[in-house]
């Protein structure tokens, strides 16, 4: 149970099998840190390449192929105050004919992030904003573990293996499974938001540097499909793909194998997922869209399939 | 501002440009029942053919093309104690090779509805579920207007005019915005949940007949491209298309337009849209899947575009 | 087995149970007339409102719901020597990126469509294309029977009642078949074109006026569950839906159940249908897009299910 | 201008930056083998682990980021007379109803490959296709460059970058480019078909391994975003995504781009496109779809933008 501080010089903008930067085993605690999506750090400088640059791998002990990771984020605070936007939507969220219309010419935004008000507020002037003020809700958007097949997928994407999911789920107090693939997992993290709306429509959230401890456990012998999770209120899965169709049916499908491998027969899974099922939309924007699907605790404990 | 006490005798199961049952003025308020899904009213005795079949269409004199219609949903109580539901998560929510693998045979599963709890409960013997209770949320799953160029369109899907969109948020004390398309807008309603899932997964809510009251508001020259709505927390637009990818265009679509209408720059609308945005999932089991696209009224507030 | 001259003068914009405009009988063949998307005839004036508007509806005897109705396109030849596309690429087959870079100003080309030397030439002035010559390839656009459940459908769109499918191969000696939905079927057509290119990717084809011949067939107790058609080397099938991989997955499954109709076995119709089809794309323009299935009647007869 | 023998002895299940197995120079010649999709030899011996293992990779000598890869596919043979097929059309090709309703179990069939006759016959007992014949078309499935980013990318799949695309259209004579990600390209084929049905729908065509000859050409300072390729009569584009309506915007965007630089201005190209367009459909079995959009020269030839 070692917590262990890890300041990082190298990042991947793809994620797989790289050298790990430390060896740590089930139950251990890691302190670190995550620069922005633009490779800035919590000096606001350019350290690394553009693109999700992620801290890690890490190789976590006894973490084999067909055993389960979990991640559970103990806390996430951003280093610095100031975090960046897009300031158009993407193309491929709109109506094809308002973008044929014309769209805006994009550009930088930026933004005060303050850890003691914990809220955002805009920096760059933009006079019919200026009294926006948004509560932090810092998320990690892009983590994973080596994916199968000897693969290194880009953190711009993502898939079974985690990848850039932007969910705003995805914050303190959330725990978090992946699949492992391959040995030692090699577990990657990056692309702080302080904020993000859904779907991360303008391809950003208010991107930042990040202080982040995270604590892991291998759960030996133990498959899953998708990544899942769960936090204070519900469990759920998140399904990566195109279309959101197709991330619909992996999210919903991996509930029901978590409902029957928590008791649950099929039709009785089906019935209750059918009066209460909800969703969450991850990402819109990425190659791989990212829809979650989820139930609450306290069903679960009602008909006693959770302790 | 006459209050209408309408009892139906025939139904529709497609919406569209049938014989007025009623004419009203802007500003009525009518009291009126829906069967379910299928066909059954108050008595649980089925009156009409089954397939989501509508009470109307009323007639609001003034309304005309290019005109919008408001409908607010004053109450809605299910007005009978046996509700249904499918028992089998449809095949196209599905993974493939999940549904390829062997799905269940379905069968109709039986619920209390009780309003003086304000709960559901199974009434068809499930053991697993025996002690499953979900909170009463009653919903309309279709309802719209006429639509244009003198169609009829299925209840069982969804287009700019409404229909069949199945979103839980379309609650009492909602108010919804419909393009007005004919003369008379011939509003149609019907297609009731007691409780409803996200996604309306398995085909259905748990279906049941209601007594209803709404009231209707005629906005002049006043033109819309999807169904928009309020509620207390929120303004939000719904977008009726598949894949869903192309439902959450247009929702995010008209909720851009609607900020512009409120008085914000295009540039501003996009910046705000991208932190703030949220996005509920309406169905997506029925031929046209819905996508809601919504912002809080309180930031609206804060930056001065909203009263 | 009459021949019937038939001139309309009214047209309808969404395909339903419209007042029929001619009864015939199983057998019959109809000599009429079509204009084109914008509603102008032979002379090239406008004569009814734009939208697909469709000649008909035309009322064959002895046609009942669960019957199949076969229409026969025995000639089709434009009848004027103007014919107008768009200029632009629809925004919706555009990478969205492309698209928000800026496209240009769409208008109208006009062409000269001569029947004597069979092909098409630009005469709006476009210097680069000025030597273009293309075969003329008359096709019928939109065209098919009413929908079940008392609906009329847009023009713009098709279902499984047929509609605008914009499919080149619905040409000259080619085959249909619809499921017949009300009594009489009621056979609705226009929407012609001179020339097209797959997909119809700026939303029109060579759009021209048509002279047109046609012969119906009433199959009895025949239920087919999608558009089918035969030509001299194909057996073919629709599928209309979005996105392009759901109207792929209809006409897949249609052509599976035409093959086991024909007395395959369900495996044997799978192992031919994986190392033997063929598709063709349809429309990728419209509400529904169209996919096409097809198989070699050459093959069909090696293995002894084809006279 | 040399012409290499290679004989693999290693082969990768992704494409990627692995260590190449041959250097050669821009004109050169390789005459090599592959083996099928499940790793099994001329002597249908396993040699190396399933999945569309690829001979190669071969770095081709002045071949650097943004330049243009070309492939020439000179001579594609099948080098043993057996070759193997799945049953089952696969589900996601399917109506998720009928998949619902039942699947028949899968096993895998073969085929008799004769290069004497150029066909295919079944070699399973399927008494129904006992007299099935099956010209021999020998194309090959997963073929493609090292992908940017430093990634490494299943062979299950397709991108910018190549991969399992399974289009019939890349056969012997074709050639194919691609653009360059890393220095040397690093150039990988495999998954060789005998006889492939469009869509490749039941997830295999007739896989074989091959006797394949093929010519390198380095295209200095030419970028291009999605693979192209041209036969004796068109010019082609590839576009690989899900939904397939990606595809199509990928492929269509990229063609438009290419008759840009063959000098046709926008405007004239979007016209042109819109009537003379034709599109084949690759697969929509894989992760990622393909579709190829394409032109004929001839007509180009017409226009005077191509020798």
């Amino acid at each position: 149970m070692a917590t262990h501080q890890f300041q990082p010089t190298i990042y991947h903008t793809a994620i797989g099998a790289h050298e790990p930067v430390l060896h740590i085993k089930s139950g251990d605690t890691v302190c670190t840190t995550t620069v922005d999506n633009a490779g800035n750090d919590a000096n606001d400088i350019q350290v690394t390449e553009r693109g999700n640059p992620q801290t890690g791998p890490f190789y976590i002990e006894t973490a084999e192929p067909w055993d389960t990771l979990s991640i559970h984020f103990d806390r996430i605070v951003p280093n610095r105050s100031i975090g960046r936007t897009a300031s158009v939507v993407a193309p491929n969220v709109l109506d094809p004919h308002y973008v044929a219309a014309g769209m805006l010419e994009g550009s930088t935004v930026e933004w005060n992030v303050d850890v003691d008000t914990w809220s955002a507020t805009l920096a760059s002037p933009e006079p019919a904003l200026e009294n926006l003020v948004l509560p932090l809700e810092p998320m990690v958007g892009c983590f994973g573990v080596a994916p199968p097949r000897g693969q290194s997928i880009s953190t711009a994407t993502s898939s079974t293996h985690g990848g850039n999911m932007d969910y705003r789920g995805f914050k303190e107090g959330v725990t978090v499974y992946f699949p492992v693939n391959v040995s030692g997992a090699l577990f990657h993290l990056g692309d702080g938001h302080a904020v993000q709306g859904d779907g991360e429509i303008v391809g950003t959230g208010i991107e930042i540097s990040f202080d982040i401890q995270f604590t892991v456990e291998v759960i030996k012998n133990k498959i899953i499909n998708w990544p899942r999770a769960e936090n204070e209120d519900y469990i759920l899965t998140a399904g990566n793909a195109r279309p959101l169709d197709q991330a619909v049916q992996h999210a919903t499908t991996e509930l029901l194998r978590w409902l029957e491998e928590l008791g649950l027969e099929k039709r009785a899974a089906h019935i209750l997922l059918g009066q209460a099922v909800e969703y969450d939309m991850g990402n819109v924007f990425d190659p791989a869209y990212t829809m979650v699907c989820k139930i609450k605790k306290s069903i679960l404990r009602d008909i006693g399939i959770w302790g």
